[in-house]
């Protein structure tokens, strides 16, 4: 249960098993026109998509290095860990970022990105971190940053890894010119692949610009892939997986799954106010894939940790500044109401040993009164 | 049979399905610590050993961008498609590249680097691809380079990728500072994961160089892994697969599988000439991993391979202006004499309907004749 890598469904698992094919045969390309279609499918676009292969931030590193020149403008709103990062690699490319600063709790408002980006000329990028995994807080309002950076000739470049699939993003809908996401969250599948979606507006950006990374070269991405090909040997067994996570995906449909995702988080949410607990998010942008938990007053933040993992669920720590004051509870990927009881129970468990009495029947009756209203 | 991904033994692949535990776990801790201790035994290395989730070209970006600043010099013997591509990224960094250039059939000598390194000055590294994998050429006299490099006050950056653990590489004894390996070649283990060694002298440049990829920053690999961690998720699955794969290579003995590579890769020679074939490399520097052989006259490129897969057995084909002239034969990682002996009948039955009538008993039994006297 920590906020990826999920728990993998055992077709996954097994997809893994297939041989490891030459990544320059008719069979790859087979494989790879599926993983793509099945990666438009999740991201809602008819624009190009590339799965590569690397962790989230290789991919964050691909958005950056692909989009910005030295001395380039971009507008960036820092609340998080990951935010700071996404800033971070926008700058190691030679990026000049306006940071907007936000309250850890919150998430920026459209009119906040609108005031920085009219007040700022020649703005090239607006990089968003849709869900701030660090701090459980989903920005709101994304679709009208799509407007607003297209009306003001910048790309919207957003960092969607821990929450593609279990919230809505449509990309052509919203205009999102770079959507990154990884395989490890809500896709259910083992990390190592990234996928990345690229408009074409982002693609007149990309060919003029300085391309400061080899690896992740997107216009050798682009030229390979029309081949079905890959510049570089893929993780041929990831790409097995990914390709079944993205047909379980598909059966279940999209929209069932961010309704799953909406459904446990909103019973995770129920369960554990009703525990006693409070959240680290401002309820109006409070995550339906990672939520933050306060850690209350007198429990230690390892041992409490440490004693939910021996009664066999893990969760997260709070990152950066956040270490030692929160706990994060990943609801992601298969999540369902087994592993949201499972887990509210092995959280009150925990915290009567380490804190105070809890009832934990009422937090599960009210985790229970959630997936029966829904269903 | 192709140069890289290669068949893969069972206990690697069984070794995927472990769950995908979470990474900053004591449990990956361990894991990563036991892949770690493999890596420095296939690298015959004391040196810090990083394992990255990207493919093999990733590795290389990692150790270009981490070595030079822009404006630093460095020399890079060309001979194919893979030195070309060390090359590239040596300037994609802002590195002013002195290239040797190089007969493709052949390797740049010692000498011929001493040359270049002393007529130069300020040579800030001696960029090597030991064994180029477009021409099934090995460079020998790496031993030579190391002195030369450390005299100069240069590093030595070495790409083994299609190489460690098929031949001689003992990375501390030939004072290699930096080299890069994949998971997917002699290691047998499938592609995604790559290794990078970094010396004392090569950490003394990092620390002040630009270090233009934030992905790859070896500065955040070396603080992390001081807690046995990784900076971003790792592929899980690829870190189980390779740290059975690296048991394996213990248990068989390093020196037992060079050996091993050495005798298929002779056995492969003599045969492949029994048929009437011939060989792309000079046979001074021609390759254990890698067997790059002419295509004769009259045969076409992509029906001989077609022809060859149909009757089981896949091949490479040429890269770069070598695609259509030659073949390449990968002899990695399981590589043994019942490979060898399929592929040398297939070659035979294959060219016996495209070209000539050819003697594949006389094939094997040269096959054979190596296989003996080696035992």
């Amino acid at each position: 249960m920590i906020p990826g890598p999920t728990n993998m469904p055992d077709r996954v698992m097994n997809a893994m098993q297939r041989p490891v094919i030459n990544h320059k045969s008719e069979e790859f390309r087979e494989l790879h026109r599926s993983v793509i279609e099945g990666t438009k499918y999740a991201f809602q676009t008819q624009n190009d998509v590339f799965v590569l292969t690397c962790s989230g931030t290789g991919g964050i590193e691909c958005a950056a290095s692909n989009i910005v020149s030295p001395g380039d403008k971009v507008v960036v709103p820092v609340s998080g860990v990951f935010s700071q990062r996404l800033k971070e690699n926008f700058e190691r490319f030679g990026a000049t970022v306006i940071e907007i600063p936000i309250e850890w709790r919150k998430a920026a408002t459209p009119s906040q990105i609108r005031e920085v980006v009219e007040r700022e000329e020649n703005v090239k990028a607006i990089g968003i971190v849709y869900n701030e995994t660090s701090t459980g807080v989903t920005m709101r309002g994304l679709d009208e940053v799509g407007k607003i950076a297209e009306e003001h000739g910048a790309l919207l470049v957003v960092d969607a890894i821990s929450i593609l699939g279990g919230d809505r993003l449509p990309v052509d809908e919203w205009k999102v010119d770079v959507c990154v996401t990884g395989s490890q969250k809500c896709i259910a599948c083992p990390p190592g692949v990234v996928m990345v979606s690229v408009s074409e507006r982002a693609w007149e950006i990309i060919a003029k610009s300085r391309r400061g990374s080899y690896y992740f070269d997107l216009m050798k991405c682009k030229e390979f892939q029309e081949k079905l090909e890959t510049p570089y040997t893929p993780a041929i067994p990831l790409f097995y997986a990914l390709d079944e996570a993205l047909k379980m995906l598909k059966e279940e449909g999209l929209e069932n799954r961010i309704k799953r995702h909406k459904v446990c988080a909103d019973a995770f949410y129920d369960a554990t106010q009703t525990l006693g607990l409070t959240f680290f998010a401002d309820p109006q942008v409070r995550s339906n894939t990672v939520i933050a938990v306060n850690i209350p007053q007198g429990v230690e933040d390892k041992a409490w940790r440490d004693l939910m993992l021996k009664y066999g669920v893990a969760i997260g720590g709070g990152l950066g500044k956040l270490k030692g004051s929160i706990i994060r509870i990943g609801s992601m990927g298969i999540i369902s109401k087994v592993e949201v009881n499972e887990t509210v129970s092995v959280l009150g468990k925990s915290l009567a040993e380490l804190w105070k009495p809890v009832d934990v029947d009422a937090a599960i009756a009210a985790a229970e009164k959630v997936f029966a209203s829904s269903s």
